[in-house]
């Protein structure tokens, strides 16, 4: 099974870390968005939308968009709820993350981490600043009186919600401002088996 | 149980064609977004993130996010597959979904028909046009050769697809370059208690 990325985007980073907490062997191409290697025509073949991560399985069938990349392998694990309502709280949060956090928080670290903050971008980036604010205050007030999103144990909804909450000061998010993320982002790096996003 | 929503919505929308085809009984509340009505302190106790839809189970839980409540009413019903790749392809559609068709068709859509196309969102209404084309391309190329999204039955990937592509017109997107995306369409309104954006 082949995994193509770049482990510094929080997309493939939450694939890589679903992968080594379930111990799934995989090789890990790496990708250079900047360098357009997601338009060329081999790359559109697998993913017309032109956008990383992408898996491909052993027997050739691809699958894209990491949240449910996150759901394929989480299949029948404790990552996923079995319980109906509990599942839907966790897909909530995760289409809040694709909607919601990931337009707004790793759209301002890619401005900022990747561009350097350039100066026609300096609108926008400063448009997100409060936007991403309002989305992290909602996580702090979920976060306020449970270990995880969806109480006391990790699920998918916590994976896909950290790859870009842990580096949102990099986006220019101050995170001390929330102490409950702070202690939930403590949490998700004491599990087994944990990666850091700057490993390679 | 009650559903708070707008009908020209294409998130709501989607909700309520569910509920259609199932034939799952529920109070419907008109919010009015341009009035402020998912702003007010009432509403953000619902949903913290101040968006449409919301649903309001009969034991006072609360579901958000579209996608994540056509999954909690779809459970068990042929409407989402039971195949573990062919379930993981209809979330991956559904996250397109949210990530690529709706930043771009809905908000095309929203500038255009409901503020009218002012002065100061003509560059961004212009810079989505391209953006949408491609987004309706991959959907055109993945109906090319089957009925639905996933194959032969419609799936959630269909109805959460089908409410803003539908209307895409509404954001100047010309459909009538898609033939295989207006006869999936057609077959979309075929659906036994199929109701209509526009049926309030």
């Amino acid at each position: 099974m082949k995994v193509f990325g770049d482990m510094q985007s929080g997309n493939c980073y939450k694939v890589k870390l679903l992968l080594s907490f379930l111990k799934i062997e995989h090789s890990w191409q790496h990708i250079d968005v900047l360098n357009a290697e997601t338009k060329t025509p081999e790359f559109l073949k697998m993913n017309p939308n032109g956008k990383i991560p992408v898996v491909v399985l052993d027997d050739a069938r691809v699958l894209t968009e990491s949240n449910a990349i996150l759901g394929y392998f989480a299949e029948n694990t404790p990552f996923i709820p079995t319980d109906r309502y509990a599942k839907a709280k966790m897909y909530e949060w995760m289409f809040f993350e694709q909607y919601s956090h990931e337009p707004c928080i790793a759209v301002a670290r890619f401005i900022n981490k990747y561009l350097g903050l350039p100066e026609d971008r300096l609108v926008e980036y400063q448009r997100l600043q409060p936007k991403g604010h309002q989305i992290l205050a909602i996580m702090e007030q979920a976060l306020h009186q449970r270990d995880y999103l969806l109480g006391d144990s990790l699920t998918l909804a916590d994976i896909s919600l950290y790859a870009y909450t842990h580096v949102a000061d990099e986006g220019g998010f101050d995170l001390s401002l929330y102490p409950h993320i702070v202690a939930w982002c403590a949490r998700v790096q004491q599990q087994p088996n944990y990666i850091a996003m700057n490993a390679s």
